[in-house]
């Protein structure tokens, strides 16, 4: 049997795919098993329930597994990066069962400076599924720390992170704003009030109208139940303000999206305040990813079945 | 015996000052008993336990004392606010020993909208220590919520709050950047260099550039026991990018500042990469404040040695 079984190991949550010789996806599990949050036994104990009953094919995983406080620390590499240096610069970790996890690199951004891991596979896959955005394209892969990226000829060209879902977490559960508010209410308006404060507060930036929040609250001009959303939208539209001010990444035309769907809806109702035009988002583009670096490392493809060995192995 | 007593009692702690018959500080207590922390017994026992011994004069309060969660909620005043009308705006709670305390209102910001307790109250004492900043002065009140005022014709115009200190906290105690990085050891350099990373973000703003602090870490370029200092200068140099961005303060003369002596300097510092003044900070504002709100009061001064009843007691 070929195929290729594909980890998206991250630092909150540990998704697997089972895929056919072809690349198609036959099978998907998760786990809430970060780095940061293993079972006992570490992170064989977790691969192996995870790809329990699955065939022995080749293993290869992205995200922050590779990182320093992951399995195995993977280097970062340098901007422009591609598919085939990815593939080229895999690491590799003998599990419990004696056969290797090979693991993706990261990428390193010299100038903020800035790092990913995971991202760089999630827009691989993107890439593959969708070929002519290889040229030239701006993407946007929201979530804990959002990043920002540009691709030119197939490759990475730049990338910054923006710690936005962090900083809403942080704010909500343990700073002034989110103290006394009880429950959360959905409210459209409230997000989108935030957006346009942040639009509006120029150079300054939407950090000096943070306080707003409270004030608003204390006034009876924003429900309490409402504070969420508008301080969710205060946040991304203080990033889409930040990448906009910044003329770092070509807004123009379409930004692509790369996440979770209700997420990245939040990101295109925002960005509709800016004139910026966020498309549908791609969904597992992580596996897809990872079938294209593992294609061109040689791990899969061509009737490869068994686990091939790596210098680095 | 005439004087005043007067507490500064704000979210996190409380100081209480005995004022003589001319407003010099005779003694200053200090207990760890905010709003969100009294002891038990709460408003009562902590006034008790922080006057014991003290003669029976007037009591005037300010901060969050008079907040919503505080032991009375005092009203939020209109600018532009000078002592007269924060004097005329007193509200009184009485204590379990029978008798009142006075408490500041607060005051504002319609535009942010934003607000302020206590702050307004430093600013009467150190207007009243140096008159000649009434006619125009810009303010600087750094803390967990840093404030920049505005001063004309003896009275606050304008203000705006900055979340500085609380985000610096919450990044190094609950986000990714503090992950890790064992103890914090001072590093003036590294904090210029956070300054100097936040000064030169332009407009896009430094919370683009907070997952630097993470990936020099990694990097090696920055000592994980250095993180600290660095964010503290992306902080405070973000602070002070914004507030020379919203072109709201006049930074062309010395910006005044009332605060921690350590954090006074730390700001006199960051702002120097900037062009701007800052000067030595003033001690003791709150009580000048309170003594000068309640000598407008007329709850001391001209022979006063007794509880004058308030309207609103």
């Amino acid at each position: 049997m070929s195929g290729l079984l594909g980890l998206d190991w991250g630092t909150s949550s540990l998704r697997a795919y089972w895929l056919d010789g072809q690349g198609a996806i036959r099978e998907t599990r998760a786990r809430p098993w970060g780095i940061r949050q293993l079972p006992d036994g570490g992170f064989d104990a977790a691969l192996a329930d995870i790809t329990h009953g699955w065939p022995p094919l080749p293993r290869l995983a992205c995200g922050m597994v590779g990182s320093r406080n992951g399995w195995l620390e993977a280097p970062y590499l340098k901007l422009p990066a591609d598919t085939a240096q990815l593939a080229a610069t895999l690491v590799s970790v003998r599990a419990a069962d004696g056969l290797p996890v090979h693991i993706v690199p990261g990428l390193r951004e010299p100038r903020g400076p800035d790092v990913m891991r995971g991202e760089e596979t999630q827009l691989v896959g993107a890439l593959a599924l969708q070929p002519t955005l290889a040229r030239q394209s701006t993407w946007l892969l929201p979530g804990t720390h959002c990043k920002w990226v540009n691709v030119s000829d197939g490759g990475v060209t730049d990338f910054c992170t923006l710690m936005t879902g962090e900083l809403y977490t942080l704010l909500l559960q343990h700073s002034i704003l989110g103290a006394a508010i009880g429950d959360a209410v959905a409210d459209e308006a409230a997000f989108a009030r935030g957006v346009i404060a942040a639009r509006d507060s120029g150079a300054a930036g939407a950090f000096s109208r943070l306080f707003s929040a409270r004030a608003l609250m204390l006034d009876g001009a924003l429900a309490a139940s409402s504070v969420p959303d508008y301080l969710s939208g205060l946040l991304l539209g203080e990033e889409l303000r930040s990448v906009v001010a910044g003329q770092r990444y070509r807004l123009d035309g379409p930004v692509q999206v790369i996440g979770d769907a209700a997420l990245c809806a939040r990101y295109r109702t925002a960005a509709h305040h800016f004139g910026i035009s966020v498309v549908e988002p791609l969904a597992d583009a992580a596996a897809h990813g990872l079938w294209q670096i593992a294609l061109s490392r040689g791990l899969v493809g061509n009737g490869s079945t068994t686990h091939r060995a790596l210098p680095s192995c």
